[in-house]
């Protein structure tokens, strides 16, 4: 039997399984990240969790997952903000070296929409696109099983896409551009205009969703806002791509009931007439990190 | 010697020709395509035209190009406007029957962005972005050698992207939506507001790079204002599927030293610092139409 062995490094917890090429995980062990104690450290750890794994001498690559945009031909995080000393550390060299496996890797949103187009809610489809609608927002193009991730990785950064030039610059926070999405329309963006809007001790979207329900006029004004941001977001995606479906995982998703009627409305009025019926589903996978680190593995065997 | 049948189908003429694998033209006819007089004498002209080539007994497969959305599953035009009849029409089904080949089609921009990334000023490049500037604004995204074409071949409309929804609506002019940059930005746009911001005696957009150049300030606001809509287009596509290099053709690039500069400049801007060098060039192929149609050919046979 042949296996894939699956890397998913978090700034926290860092997981390395064995995958069979069906996606189901036979062997797996989770441990700290060790985030803070830089690449050598890091790397060291999940060497030494792989080689304590009795099916790794029947694996025929490494697949990993990281977070930040990583340059998959380099095998390096362009940007590490999480991982202390990760940006260009040489992460596939060094765990190739060391394990003597070919190493694919790609950043933590593309490898759990590669999992959830090749084994979950966006199964048997050529395109997929697959969106986080989290704390931030990320995406992750799929086009025939495997992931698109551009010059540097940054395919997918859908978070500083542009949904209207007219907003409040956010530049003592991050370094998205005014307008951004993520800045609009991500949980963690509700969360900041409840507080100045609604009460200061909100902290969660899904707070906002229940004082919308309740009648809440402004809270109704804030989803009415997110959603129409949304739709300027997926609408922009669908002009590039035209997915056969869009995936969306993510905490704010599950409130899908809540917000997916109105900002799918907004897509609708917003694309071409036969675009309107474009397919949203929800993520479906428990370990998309793993299973996608799997997944990287199969797409690269595929070739191009 | 393994040649290809390539059809460029347009709403004036269509050219069918016989391509080497190395992109070459051995054999071509063209005629006028006939657009109003419906699929059937369409085809059949197209039919008659192949058998009067002289290699076509030596021709593996059949690619061609076609103005409008392609359904390239079908192998139909999901939706035509300068070919009578022709939506939903069984085209590939038709010439397949005819011609006993295995069809392959796609719309004429999809087509012209695949030409330019295999054989034109994309070559060697793993994620193309192809861009039409013209009398409307078109594109197509090409990975490893393939066109994305998506659900109903909707990818690449991106001249329905809106770049600002806080603009005028031309719902009597086309079906585009409020803020659509090919109202805003096209060579179309930019006359029909020269027209009205300038002189009404201005038909082309050369005139008005003409006049700013001349220091004529409304004229050098509008491309103030068209190059900052093109940012605004080209940061939405680059956070999608960050290409290796963005190709551009169409009749508003013949003045790209009049806005290029600036264009990239609002792009650059507008992305994430390590996108801000992402490679701009000119398309360079003299019959992307055919030498397209021949490379669909080409993809298809690597597989997926």
């Amino acid at each position: 039997m042949k296996y894939y062995l699956a890397i998913d490094l978090g700034g926290t917890n860092v997981r390395v399984a064995v995958v069979s090429p069906q996606g189901d995980v036979v062997e797996e062990i989770k441990r700290p990240s060790r985030a803070s104690e830089g690449p050598t450290i890091v790397l060291d750890n999940i060497i030494d969790m792989a080689q304590s794994l009795k099916l790794l001498s029947d694996c025929l690559a490494i697949g990993m997952g990281l977070p930040g945009p990583v340059d998959t031909k380099k095998g390096c995080i362009t940007l590490s903000t999480n991982l202390n000393g990760f940006t260009g550390f040489p992460v596939a060299a060094y765990l190739k070296e060391r394990l003597n496996l070919p190493v694919y890797m790609d950043n933590d949103a593309n490898v759990a929409g590669l999992a959830e187009a090749v084994f979950g809610a966006g199964k048997g489809n050529d395109v997929v696109y697959y969106l986080t609608h989290s704390t931030g927002i990320g995406g992750a193009l799929v086009v025939n099983g495997k992931v698109v991730s551009g010059r540097k990785g940054y395919a997918g950064e859908i978070g500083n896409i542009i949904i209207d030039r007219d907003r409040a610059s956010y530049a003592h926070i991050n370094n998205l551009k005014v307008g951004a999405v993520e800045n609009e329309a991500s949980g963690s963006a509700m969360v900041r205009k409840a507080k100045q809007e609604l009460d200061d001790s909100i902290v969660s979207a899904g707070e906002i969703f229940k004082l919308a329900e309740e009648g809440n006029d402004k809270a109704q004004h804030l989803l009415d806002e997110m959603t129409l941001d949304m739709g300027m977001l997926l609408q922009a995606i669908a002009h590039v791509c035209d997915p056969d479906i869009f995936v969306m995982g993510g905490g704010v998703t599950k409130s899908k009931d809540k917000y997916w009627p109105q900002m799918i409305a907004h897509y609708s009025d917003l694309v071409h007439d036969d675009m309107r019926d474009t397919p949203f589903v929800q993520a479906e996978l428990a370990e998309p990190g793993i299973i996608g680190a799997a997944a990287l593995c199969m797409a690269m065997e595929k070739g191009n």
